[in-house]
């Protein structure tokens, strides 16, 4: 049980200005009358308050409204949040490519870029285009590196608190690799590195198919499918960063890969070969039966996995991503067959930021980051056994 | 956001409340000195709480110590917490038996009972088995029905927020059943229904397997098995309450039941019929192979069923219980293919609880309910986004 203590000057004064920062962040500008009314504040303390966050950078004041100065002789000043007071970067770090988006801290997108990296690439060589793109999107956007406040960082593999990358397989030299305290190097602020499918399931949440609910899965599939979940909002990690690793089911049972159940020939597909995947598939729209039995036998074992997810976590909704989710035909029979499996199935429904959930969600969670600094007051006053 | 106001008399009465209560609930008995010194509260708040705790009935004056009273001319008035100031119930209705616990408000338990049940019963027999066990148990602690708080209910099935079973398949006329409504009729407190494998999993971090972890699976392993987990230390119930229903796995894949797999003849066993299970196992001990094959194949599905939610999940423990867990080689097989499956393998144990999990689970969450209303003081000052 935390001790109850009394008021706290210190406490009230960040509560205060939490709040009077949250009531400006909702609007274009506002008056200080406009602040008393929504915080419940006195005027004093709202102007107290106003006044040190225009110290901090992070509130200035904005130009009268134009009926406002016609209509009365001095217009009443007009406060407004700088989104531009600082900047924050969402990095997706894949298989095939890198991409970088940047924001205010607004979370409105004002950059982004990428550039294709080959699987084979070694960390080294990834992590410089990393650091290539981001100087790009800097350069483009006109922003300063110190202006930077948080960076947001998805990958695939269990990723650990300090951005160590405990296990990924699915790119070379990545399993070991301390990408958080690599990361670090290039930036003065926090570098906060996330599982990808954790990132993605964060930014349907924010801005794609799942902004209207709080406990959701989200695969990403491929020939290597991963999973993220929100349980009451909240991203499940975990206890060790290897919730959603789903990849290996298809060990257990019957044992078959998925490069082995989409290939047409007696030989497996390379791992993250999407070409040829891509044809397997367009071979099957065309009619080839030895094609459609793989494309068959590939969608029976994502219904599989995905349903596994479904049993365990019972969400509301699943969002499917990845490449996989972009072939024809891999939505309609994971409905059926979760209606036939499941207990209560999940509604179902496609990403709807496709390539850039990745980059989108790892922007969220550095503005998760700087936001808890700017307006979290918690663990105040809570008496529990 | 929440609103932030100014102090709440009535709010701080009750903080204070709950402070001392917990204070004193944590020791034999203390005075007011002892009281002044844990809570930091004045010796008149602390005066003033104290009458009013006594007031409710739930302390009351204590014998002074013996050593206390022959070294001084007057000795201090200590104060004790009064567990039998009210009482809970936790009953386990499941396919073959009912059982019940009773404790008083510190949770020790004071009585127990239990009755076999056919695993055909009606739900009106079910029912009339629980009512009698309850009655049983009443009559032999003497305690009056009106002193209990709380009841709380652990059952096969999935079960909403009001005690109805939405789907419980494993007993007749379960489903659709208002379980809590049909219970309420027999208290006058409140009546909690919890899903058994979810109970169990609140029981083994209560008093049993997984006391020292708050990331944990609890296995109810036996012909349908079914799963509660833990995450972070609260029950993770799903959207719909149906997390952890993986009886479903078997049907995916290679479409076996727990029932055929275990038959060592050409007709799958019945699915209650632990009898005919028992036999199995027994005969595998012997040597029998074709029993020993059986049992391998129903060992297999239970690691695939549990690897699948230890991938979704990521726990820090898998507690295993429920009749499969009594049996021989079970746990081995389960941890070394964990090992080989799991990116991150998690410990495995052994129920401690046994038989009793489901019932104490059951307790636990009716002493949580009424902990809420006595010690809790939530909500009160947070702003967040």
């Amino acid at each position: 049980m935390s001790r109850l203590t009394g008021g706290d000057p210190s406490l009230l004064r960040r509560i205060n200005s939490a709040v009077v920062l949250h009531a400006l962040r909702g609007a274009d500008a506002r008056t200080l009358t406009d602040l008393t009314r929504i915080t419940g504040l006195s005027r004093p303390t709202v102007e107290g308050v106003v006044e040190g966050l225009i110290g901090t950078g992070l509130v200035v004041e904005a130009a009268p409204e134009e009926g406002e100065a016609r209509r009365q002789g001095r217009p009443a000043r007009r406060f407004r949040f700088r989104a531009e007071a600082g900047h924050l970067l969402g990095i997706e770090i894949g298989p095939h490519r890198v991409a970088a988006l940047m924001s205010g801290l607004d979370g409105r997108i004002i950059g982004a870029g990428s550039r294709a990296v080959p699987e084979t690439a070694s960390a080294d060589e990834r992590l410089e285009r990393v650091r290539a793109v981001v100087a790009d999107v800097l350069r483009r956007t006109g922003v300063a590196r110190g202006s930077l406040r948080a960076v947001g960082v998805g990958t695939p593999g269990i990723v650990e608190a300090d951005g160590t990358v405990r296990l990924g397989t699915a790119l070379p030299g990545w399993t070991g690799l301390a990408l958080g305290e690599r990361l670090r190097r290039s930036f003065r602020c926090p570098v906060l590195v996330e599982n990808d499918a954790n990132a993605a399931a964060v930014a349907e949440q924010w801005k794609g198919a799942a902004t209207d609910s709080d406990d959701i899965v989200f695969v990403l599939a491929g020939l290597s499918p991963g999973a993220g979940s929100l349980i009451g909002g909240r991203l499940h990690r975990g206890f060790g960063g290897a919730a959603g690793e789903i990849g290996a089911l298809h060990l257990l049972g019957q044992g078959a890969t998925p490069e082995t159940l989409l290939s047409t020939t007696d030989e497996p597909l390379h791992p993250l070969d999407e070409q040829a995947v891509a044809e397997v598939f367009a071979l099957a729209r065309k009619g080839d039966a030895r094609a459609r039995e793989a494309v068959d036998r590939f969608i029976q074992r994502l219904v599989h996995d995905v349903a596994a997810l479904v049993l365990a976590l019972d969400p509301e909704l699943v969002v499917v991503g990845g490449w996989a989710a972009g072939l024809d035909g891999v939505l309609q029979p994971l409905r059926e067959e979760l209606a036939r499996f499941c207990l209560r199935p999940p509604r179902v429904a496609l990403s709807l930021l496709g390539e850039a959930a990745v980059a989108t969600g790892a922007l969220r969670l550095a503005l998760d980051h700087v936001e808890e600094q700017l307006f979290a007051v918690e663990g105040t006053v809570t008496a529990r056994r």
